[in-house]
């Protein structure tokens, strides 16, 4: 079951790179409850989500770099969660090259033989100090 | 079981509150993994944890108002995610009187008889024109 929850991740990643924005909305469950790092503060159900990842593909010139870094993942029966970090880089449309380490935590559960994404966290840490975006944060 | 997890959660809205340290960090597993609204990316481990729950106690005068909205708890087997929304509230040690929405995401697994926080995800949006943090967001 590790093994499909994983499989699972790896899809995403790789439709959030290529912008497959069909291939991506797949995963996820009609109920999503997506928790982005931009306001509001709830995207709820596939419409809000598709909407605000096209929001997200749109910064960039080209695709995403989006890389992986100490993923867990725990499951058990048709239950399962999902936390690592991120890089996400590329050319955003203004020219600037980024790259910003985030915060995922990707829930899911087993609706018969699928597992669907029914609820999603992206943060990026603050500097406690100014409540600015910390975008140079490394792991 | 979903009982016994909303529990968890009550109680760790209850020692948060009451800046009860002791009985708080009673609730996290030996091998907590947190995603924290400030930097560092990641607290791991109880002895990080807790001396990040401290700092964040010791910013309020007296003691922490916490609020909790569209939790949704998700369990199956000993494996279990929540999300809700905590509107935090309190004076500031600066005589500041703030009132932030919060994400926060728990994961937690069953070790024995008992649920432990094995993963803890909170954040603030930001602003996509300038990433300032989005303090007045409301749900």
């Amino acid at each position: 079951m590790e093994d499909e929850v994983a499989e699972v991740l790896r899809k995403r990643v790789e439709a959030c790179r290529a912008k497959d924005i069909d291939g991506l909305m797949a995963l996820y469950s009609p109920d999503i409850v997506y928790f982005d790092v931009i306001a509001p503060l709830q995207f709820i159900g596939p419409d809000e989500v598709r909407r605000n990842f096209l929001r997200w593909f749109d910064e960039y010139a080209g695709p995403i770099g989006l890389e992986t870094r100490d993923q867990s993942v725990s499951v058990n029966g048709d239950v399962a969660f999902v936390h690592m970090l991120h890089l996400d880089s590329g050319t955003r449309r203004n020219g600037l090259e980024l790259a910003v380490w985030l915060h995922a935590t990707v829930c899911l559960r087993r609706i018969g033989d699928q597992w669907l994404i029914t609820h999603e966290h992206i943060s990026i840490p603050h500097d406690p100090k100014d409540w600015s975006a910390v975008v140079d944060a490394t792991p």
